[in-house]
């Protein structure tokens, strides 16, 4: 348990009485609440109601008549309707298969992402996949190439981990010159962790028999979309905790996340976790495909690009309260965000109030797992006035979090990949909350 | 990991030539695969095919054309679409609002269960319920009766935590006379798992003055669904790691899962979580609603029924392979599976292949959470003879699951609930799966 027993001390007020149904409901109620008269509305939703008498919550009209029948496949409740994600298609001239959609993580909370709402990013639109037909093949410089069908992979013995995906690109908005107002969803919603299970690559690997093959320290993963994305993976990765991924969270890969299989990689950039996956080829050296070199390269300072920088780095984003909300008032509140790191377990998280010249220590949830999502919180009791609230984390590796000016020269200008830098919140004085440069 | 880079010799035979769609993409596809022409088809799928020349897999239709655009919620393969619960609703003469879906557990792996496919049970059907309308009320024997806009209770301290819910009535169908011949998922599928996120209610019953009553010693926890279920918890659960959830595997709660909020009791019976909980009355001694009198009691074999039987006991079930499944000939097979304890950890998982005369330990998923299921997974190599297969679960506490010759003298014939008995699949030699008790 991460917390102990604290009273909040959130706002208190008397009710406003709009909400009873009928006197016989709410004198039906009363004879089974003995007790309850005069009691205390908690919270914010009663404030505008400060002074009024206390009554009961009438029985509500979902209580007087059946509900709904059970579903083969449930949704979220359609007052949820609003919890999307973020669609950004083609961006800008670009065509229409390409773009990504953003993890609403300002309005999730815990560390798993429900599969509707994992991010997506495609280069040509998500393919509709007839497993049946799908296979994946292992060649190149291997002894024995192979090709499975997926029954066949589902046969060999399986792993399951929690882990993140980050796409290179997150958070890149705040790398413009002028601090974008948007969400945290929008900014830094290209990440989202799932329980993964799967057929660890190595296991393939070693029946195709590259381990006879010297001259392999690569290889080349496919994709099986209609821009046949491909990118190269140093062969010591697939033997460390590569996974052929084939459920998602307990059920097969969603189509956008890969259906039926998709290559994970723990901790390193998303798009080299190839959705669709269709071949491996074995290689001497990398392959240099246009998805890593055009794009997911990174822009140096002397206008050369830098290839091949795949673990993503320590991150950490307060997700609640965040960009676009309000304060309701001063109060007790607690801060909630999401830290990771792609080479292993966040170790710490600190949050400060006051623009970095203070912090305090957050509570991480338990368990903390290597290359997953950690969960943070600190509880906060805000006296009304301007703000500057930022959170930084450290991994196990000795890894920190950097600040906007350390990260912002090692790049050219213009460069928006593998943005780790802290993000400022700026709370004012009448509770607005702004993205802010620090 | 749980595995050692086992090669696990899966059938290996040569592939079909039906696949490819025209010679011009077969050409286009070979240039690019130098290497791959006489590749070996690894598995179940390729068998029919034995002896013939192998070829790549051709370009597929769908790298041919561009995919399908993003959408702000995610759904499943339509591929996948017979992946769903299994509804049982209003059982036998009973009222058509009652009734349960069953989670697939023989579909699924690793260990959180999609939001779609959590089981249900329901005595009055899914209410739709407005949260701006819902409140929750903690009253009775208290010294400051509450009500929480859900709001309001929004702005507490929370935590995460991965766990499970089984209803109580799992497994029940094991009881009767005869074997049922249905899967691993009719018979056990009314256990799920998720991260569910919210609020102590530790934390709410201190504001609200539980400690300075010391009358009050249970509680009382009533749903706003129209049967108005509720049950009675001690209030030393309350206190020990109640929740008050809000989300779900990172979203909020499904309708069916108790949206806006709902009672989580880790480790105790799924009926005592109450769904959309709407209030909490302090009381002194358990209140013997319907719902634990009636129904959620246990028939001993003298006649009389036992209350409060609420921790779920420590169990497993073998979901692959398993009832209604085929095995498809003899080879290299993974066992993987599903053990929980309501009383802490899963301390070891056995499996028998020889109905019980000798037992291996299984591999356990890390990580081994309390009062979660864990999976477990263990390789064997069917040698094609019929096998009486099982698995047994012990706990952090030192329960074991019992065998059915122990389990089923404790209570009356016809009692279903709590039924953790270890689960017999025979294997025919036909390859048949069929449920068998021993």
């Amino acid at each position: 348990m991460a917390h102990k027993n604290q009273s909040p001390r959130a706002p208190i007020a008397r009710p406003r009485s709009g909400n009873e149904s009928s006197k016989q409901n709410r004198r039906d109620f009363l004879a089974r609440s003995a007790g309850i008269v005069g009691a205390t509305v908690t919270g914010l939703a009663a404030k505008a109601a400060q002074g009024q008498e206390a009554a009961p919550p009438a029985v509500p009209p979902w209580m007087q008549t059946m509900g709904a029948p059970m579903r083969g496949y449930g949704q979220p409740s359609k007052f949820e309707e609003k919890v999307l994600r973020t669609l950004t298609p083609g961006y800008g001239t670009l065509a229409p298969g390409t773009g990504t959609s953003r993890t609403p993580v300002h309005l999730l909370e815990g560390t798993i992402t429900p599969g509707g709402l994992h991010f997506e990013r495609h280069h040509n639109g998500v393919p509709n996949i007839d497993p049946a037909q799908h296979r994946l093949m292992i060649h190149g410089l291997v002894r024995k190439p192979l090709i499975f069908t997926m029954e066949a992979l589902a046969r060999y013995p399986m792993i399951s981990r929690i882990c993140f995906i980050e796409c290179a690109g997150n958070s890149g908005a705040n790398t413009l010159p002028k601090p974008p107002q948007s969400s945290a969803a929008v900014i830094h919603g290209l990440v989202s962790c799932s329980e993964w299970t799967g057929v660890p690559l190595a296991l393939l690997l070693n029946e195709a028999g590259v381990d006879v093959e010297p001259g392999a320290d690569w290889l080349l993963a496919e994709g099986a979309d209609a821009a046949a994305m491909s990118r190269s993976v140093p062969l010591a990765k697939a033997f460390d905790d590569a996974l052929i991924a084939i459920y998602q969270n307990g059920e097969r890969l969603r189509p956008e996340q890969g259906y039926p299989i998709r290559l994970l990689l723990p901790g390193w950039e998303g798009n080299m976790n190839v959705k669709w996956l269709r071949r491996i080829s074995l290689t001497r050296g990398p392959t240099h495909t246009k998805d890593e070199t055009s794009k997911y390269s990174d822009l140096m300072p002397d206008g050369k690009a830098r290839q091949f920088t795949f673990e993503m780095g320590v991150k950490s984003v307060i997700t609640r309260p965040s960009g676009g909300m309000t304060m309701q008032g001063p109060g007790l509140y607690e801060f909630s965000g999401l830290a990771w790191s792609g080479a292993g377990r966040i170790a710490g998280v600190q949050i400060s109030t006051d623009g970095g010249a203070s912090w305090k220590d957050a509570m991480l949830q338990a368990p903390v797992l290597p290359k997953s999502v950690t969960r943070f919180r600190l509880p906060w009791e805000w006296d009304g006035s301007p703000a500057l609230v930022q959170s930084r984390a450290a991994d196990d590796k000795g890894n920190v979090q950097e600040a906007r000016a350390s990260w912002t020269p090692q790049y050219s200008p213009g460069h928006r990949y593998h943005n780790t830098m802290i993000q400022t919140w700026q709370i004012g004085a009448d509770g607005s909350i702004t993205n802010d440069y620090l």
